[in-house]
């Protein structure tokens, strides 16, 4: 059991940035990314309106920060200078960072945006303003390949979400409000991650647990991002359950298609139907499989079957710090022109969702799990069973 | 009681963009934000690396949306034609809004952005590869003024923030786990929220409930944006709570400083301080009143009192469809020139979150109230008291 990244993760990954920014012609690589901020360095803070601005040379690395950050980055063992502005926009945030550039003697830098991202209302000046920059992606590139000790956090993400989903399946009768029985699984089962992992737990949550359970119901399965209806189960309902846990700033994703009491024949039908899909799909998955070819196949299939109408999306997605992540399972990726050259296969390390989904005009059916690709093969780190009658709730 | 907001605000919404529109050269105007595009048309979705691009000329509104989102957006009574690729990167979204814009005679747009928002890793054309694009940030700016409409939909959150927050009171005792006390009231308001809405209840959360609330405990409070810790609560400890409701999009902001048991005298002292920063912020609200001035007025406090480095932020933010909006109530916001000339007042409509904070080595201090501006004074939405002995648990 690992519920931490170990600090040779970090020298790794900064050697690597370091390598990059030794081939270009830049004093210094900086990121105003939250998610790669963290990465990099494990300082983790929530991406809002105040810019955060990490630079790194090759031998320093120092970081902007708003004032409310200072306590939390001043422990970080990799940082070795944190510089603050009081608040945004008084505070004067990439001034600061202007600033913190120029004391570093950095004039030219290589980033990964031309300034703090918009979000929240943010507005404020370029960082080329101030500096020469250049644009890079380094750190979003090098997180679609999960090394043994990302991947060991994914699979204790997906052993609480296991949890959290038997308590679903558990708590779901009819007359209950899905609602609830969401809110109950994700508070039984995150307590249950907390007093098991005692000390080792990461805190990473405010105000709410690290496990989040819970379903769509009804007709509102029939839409691939359906909502949680306010209306109490009953027989004959069709469930599009989630379940996930936040380790270490890592996730998996557990979805099941479940019924509660027996379902029709229809039901059962597409049921089967999504099942072979998905069972095809993660067959395909591979070292060195296009990542094209395993939306390909379930095409194919859908198209044998006559029920390509009834399919909205692709495959899946990768999945790691971000529940969604490049690269995409779509049969268009091998063509997509703004991948680069030979990041069209299936590498290991790759961590996908295979979630193909069959909609018809009343209820969505659709599994996903979370499938790691190893040096000869897969393995699939989320363990719900996935046949019909594990899926059958009946009281 | 209002939970959702009337047609006639969507109408005039649409007729205040259209009228910036006929001021221009352009052809049309283009939306790429998720909460743009559900402002104007009432269209929710949840963004994601898969863009939706909303078109508006003078006479028409057309939209392009991934496969998944068909069915939600074909009932909307305000967009004339829904055009779809499969999915991202191979049903090549951009290249669909292009087609789109030409079908409409459109040749050049004013748009919130020149391509999608590079969320979850995407990447793809610039919108001006195919058409003539200036930009705006119409909607951004427009929603910093909420109507009476919009604003009773944050005083029914409030209403339903403040169950949870009753709830969190209600629970919290020694030995008790912070996370678990946090959903259980989170659980409970939520089902009494959807319980009590019934048919008015507007759907909108995945899996979970409308309504959270929850704390940080412990020393985790002297962090401004701290965590909950994996310990029990135990006598002594500081509570900074945090609840909030999901009113068909819209949100209200309530937090409390709280004690578990009987402060301590110094817990006390810096209590009142904390409290009398925030009367003095809320006082000097109002329309006309200069954005600046209301954190200079507790600045100046803090000064007053010799306890500036205990603050770590500003005074607050707006709050509605986004948790975080500008304008930020932050003593440089009357010289940030990246805000437009005349917006450094407050005006009716805009609805302040005031949260001074007080953060000593060992703990913090704040509370967070919701505070509309109205014509001739302000309204407090949230109403949990804000006294000390409210505030104090006891058993």
């Amino acid at each position: 059991m690992a519920t931490r990244l170990p600090d040779s993760e970090f020298d790794d990954r900064l050697e690597a940035v370091r390598d990059r920014l030794a081939e270009t012609d830049a004093d210094a690589g900086v990121w105003f990314g939250a998610t790669s901020i963290e990465y990099l360095t494990g300082f983790h803070h929530v991406q809002t309106e105040r810019p955060v601005v990490l630079a790194l040379t090759q031998d320093r690395i120092e970081i902007v920060v708003p004032r409310l950050e200072v306590e939390r980055v001043e422990p970080n063992p990799r940082i070795d200078a944190v510089h603050h502005y009081f608040d945004y926009p008084g505070g004067a945030p990439i001034e600061t960072a202007a600033e913190m550039l120029d004391g570093m003697g950095v004039e030219s830098v290589i980033a990964d945006a031309d300034g703090a991202p918009g979000v929240m209302g943010y507005e404020g000046p370029a960082l080329s303003e101030f500096v020469d920059v250049t644009d890079q992606s380094w750190v979003d590139r090098m997180r679609w390949e999960k090394t043994a000790a990302e991947i060991e956090l994914i699979r204790e993400s997906a052993k609480w979400a296991n949890l959290g989903h038997r308590y679903l399946a558990d708590y779901t009768e009819p007359g209950e409000h899905p609602a609830t029985v969401s809110q109950r699984a994700s508070t039984d089962a995150s307590r249950a991650m907390l007093d098991t992992l005692g000390d080792t737990y990461s805190v990473r949550v405010r105000g709410d647990g690290p496990v989040h359970a819970g379903y769509i119901s009804g007709h509102e399965t029939a839409l691939p991002h359906g909502h949680t209806p306010n209306e109490r189960l009953s027989e004959g309902d069709v469930l599009i359950t989630g379940a996930s846990a936040n380790v270490d700033g890592y996730f998996s994703e557990l979805e099941r298609t479940m019924f509660v009491g027996e379902p029709s024949d229809e039901q059962e039908h597409y049921f089967e139907l999504m099942l072979e899909a998905q069972s095809l799909a993660i067959d395909a998955l591979g070292p060195g499989v296009s990542i094209a070819h395993v939306d390909q196949v379930v095409w194919d299939y859908f198209e044998e079957q006559g029920i390509t109408e009834y399919a909205q999306h692709h495959v899946g997605h990768n999945i790691g710090m971000g529940g969604h992540e490049p690269p995409y399972l779509d049969r268009g990726w091998d063509d997509y022109e703004y991948v680069a050259d030979g990041d069209e296969v299936m590498r290991e390390g790759h961590v996908y969702t295979i979630e193909p989904g069959i909609y018809t005009e009343e209820f969505g059916y659709r599994h996903s799990d979370t499938v790691a690709v190893t040096a000869d093969g897969t393995e699939t780190l989320t363990h719900f069973p996935r046949d019909l009658e594990a899926n059958v709730i009946r009281h």
